[in-house]
């Protein structure tokens, strides 16, 4: 189901506030390329950002300029399961095909993997839409341990992971003890030939919200057999998958976006907009990857 | 303004909602001791699991329990500037004396100095009441520099830090470097005692909720120079401590206040009530530091 | 030169002392399978466990039971650059065809990329023979990045990196700078396929004591272009890896090398031999993989 | 027995081998304050840069220095039990006072508390002079427990702990729970002051190398109950303290040596000395604290 390229794309904003006709144009151009569909509220999405308000209006405006052939993923997961439970409702209701949600990790030392379990469960069990589990230790500090992702696996709303944990012997572990059925998406752009070959079926990348045609022809290629070419345009894009992720950050990604035609736009504060010296530098890295002459 | 021992209040729940009568309750009792004030929605408070709606409510009901002589201190920070400037201003608006902002982090990797320079000067301009700092890396996995509170320091409405680190270090090298009449508050029961040797001129401790009157004694204590008494009182202590905090969470916290005839209750899940042994050995805890017969 | 698999075998121990009619009984074992060479002093030899004549008295015993058309790879790397070249100096004079330099990093916080490139230069520049750079974060704390490698592969006696990081990205990355004669080996079992994928020519792995055949294997179907079946295997030996590294550590390598007819024995003391009962798991984890009937 | 404030004295090098004859005219010049010892082949003796052989000839010249009124204690904590034991009984032979044995931590995750606790156990078993426990997790990667020390305090040989991991928190709770006779000493500055209001009764400081009459004034004045002036000393040398450490690490010191006409001269590669207009910021840190003219 989930099988594909999907890039968590961002929100933009105008003048502080989401700027609902700019992210129409962006998904309206993304639309022309191959991607699989779109994660909106995201970590990239500055979903913590945010208000409760501001979430229900950017589901609406990304359901409509997202086509029926097109997945909508929107990312609900909060701390609490109360609230994870809620807004994962009310994504179901306004059209989402699926949702993600991110491991709580705020009281980190009480996230025990029976605590996670129960919190996976309980969303599960009242979520009208598949659910799949986000692992992102970079932000929340925490790692899913593949046998707990088996238990949850059991359950029939959890249809699979994006793990951006990076570590290709993580996703091995998870292929093994998973059932067939379970999907498993990377998140971690330098893993994402690798993980092809070890049974991801999908991708969530930062990178494919700037090469977008790119991202998917790795996986074309991949699976046409054509590995030294997936390999050979998965390493030519590593620099910019750097670029926009740990180097610049989302302020990075929004640049490049600018750069690129796409409305990137001013990140909401404390996130920042990079130096003109770091965009020029941005700009290189697009040339030198063949994104932009 | 902020001397004295401030306890951050758990929120409590009844059937999976805000219990506001036990709220009230617990403060009024609370009021019977010499505590200087409260804290709520700090993160002892499970601010990161209410909605924006329950949020409103507390700090309503807090006021309403909290007399005049005592402080109320509400925990607004969010992740985003814009979203911590609007929950400052309601707080403001409410009641509150003072706000408790914690260190943005969710992108940790671009919270620069800079940037949580600009953020903190941001809100201190839009906020009619003071401001306390609050770096908790145990939680957000970041930590302040002392040369950056030396820097937001000289903004008249940021008046002080909560500094729950534990590095007494820290704590001198703040001191050191701020304006005599910023106020430096432990947020660390350990380093409690220590901290008001090196000029810390108040608390924020989960242990206050449990034993606020011995809290308020170890700072009395030490004012009238009665140290070998102050340190022996704060070391019975340390063990209950530690069971309200790292050793059992949240729960850990509300099982206590049960035990001591407070209302504490279940917290939200993920987080969870200790298991009955476990309440048992809190109960034990307890009575060892004389605080239970 | 370094293509293949490579065990970094441990050192045997009898009643306290290294066991040298162990130690080559085992290499004449090994020397049955399709190993390329092996590591002697690497960390699963205890390096750090023995004197100074113990290390030269191994060399002296391994150089004797490697045949010439297997390569002997000594781990010669030290804290200090002086040490570091005459430990490499005395292994080139035993016979070592090469040496394994380890990262120092006792020093962590003064280890810049400046003060290793000046170390490795310096011992590579008073080399004999080739040096392969060792890169295992879970033992020194500390990484070295993809650029700095690229620095050093420039110098002729630095043929190539044994990266235990685990990182596949990072593989990638260091593929991607690296001119193409400069070696790469994984020395993380986890990424090993994955790491054949994407460039590197051979392995150091814990692995390959107690499953060389299986290891070699892994590397000839993928050679042959039967990656399922290179897949299959691997993923059938990871609770094997696990088990010998993280899970058990030394104490479990040599029980499993004992299960499976060679000499473990007893590591020195802090590390330690698992329970009875652990080292019933060891055995089921090794009929699981079908390495034990 | 270990009361009072020792240097762990760092190992002068002249045309990079041992300077014997600057060793022991700096051991004559400490002499002259009021310093109660000598750490030597400590961390900051650049021990692991040094040879067995090397080691050995240190403890000898030392030995003859530090008169008969002064405890010379030496760094013997080896990664082995059997290397440890060896050492100890060696620096026992050659006059020291006592020993300081830091945690194994090579094979972290193999490091239990059980197996420190036979480690400890068996070289206190073996030593003829008592021991004093090392804990530093910046170098280490490892905190040993206050349970763990409790248990180890019960061996007559084990006379106390040096603990630098800068957490006051942590040596309240060893205080707490040891024998009153085990002695114990902060091992980092910027916790000193706070230490000693806590129950240490001494200190193992590098800042003790550069001030040592003020490190010495320190408890002094504490003792005397003065505790705005101790306070007062110890807040004026903090960014000394950290110079020496953390911020120019071994190199620092060793400048600050020279500075003060002590000979400091090169650490080993690749510990490196600091770059001229470094050195002149530590000249300006000196001044600062008035340690320099």
């Amino acid at each position: 189901m989930f099988e594909g390229v999907f890039p968590p794309i961002p929100t933009p904003f105008a003048a502080g506030e989401v700027a609902h006709d700019k992210l129409s144009e962006n998904i309206a151009r993304w639309n022309q390329t191959g991607l699989a569909g779109y994660v909106v509220l995201g970590s990239n999405g500055e979903n913590v950002y945010l208000s409760e308000a501001e979430k229900r209006a950017v589901i609406v405006t990304a359901r409509e300029a997202v086509p029926s052939n097109k997945l909508l993923i929107v990312g609900t997961g909060c701390e609490s399961t109360k609230l994870t439970m809620e807004s994962t409702r009310t994504a179901a209701e306004w059209g989402a095909d699926g949702v993600l949600i991110v491991t709580p990790s705020y009281y980190k030392g009480q996230m025990t993997p029976q605590a996670l379990y129960r919190h996976y469960i309980s969303v599960a069990d009242a979520s009208p839409i598949p659910i799949l589990v986000y692992n992102v230790p970079k932000f929340t500090g925490l790692n899913i341990a593949p046998t707990l992702v088996a238990r949850l696996a059991e359950h029939p709303k959890i249809a699979g992971i994006k793990d951006s944990a990076g570590d290709i012997g993580q996703l091995i572990e998870i292929a093994r003890l998973v059932p067939p059925d379970f999907e498993v998406l990377v998140g971690n752009a330098p893993a994402y030939y690798s993980a092809l070959g070890v049974g991801a079926i999908g991708a969530v990348l930062a990178l494919a919200n700037v090469a977008p045609r790119e991202c998917v022809a790795i996986k074309e290629l991949f699976d046409q057999g054509k590995l030294d070419e997936a390999r050979a345009l998965h390493s030519r894009l590593m620099p910019v998958g750097r670029a926009v992720t740990s180097q610049f950050g989302i302020g990075g990604l929004k640049a490049a976006l600018d750069l690129l035609g796409y409305y990137g736009g001013q990140p909401r504060s404390p996130l920042f907009y990079p130096h003109p010296e770091e965009v020029e530098e941005i700009r290189g890295i697009l040339r030198q990857a063949e994104l932009l002459t």
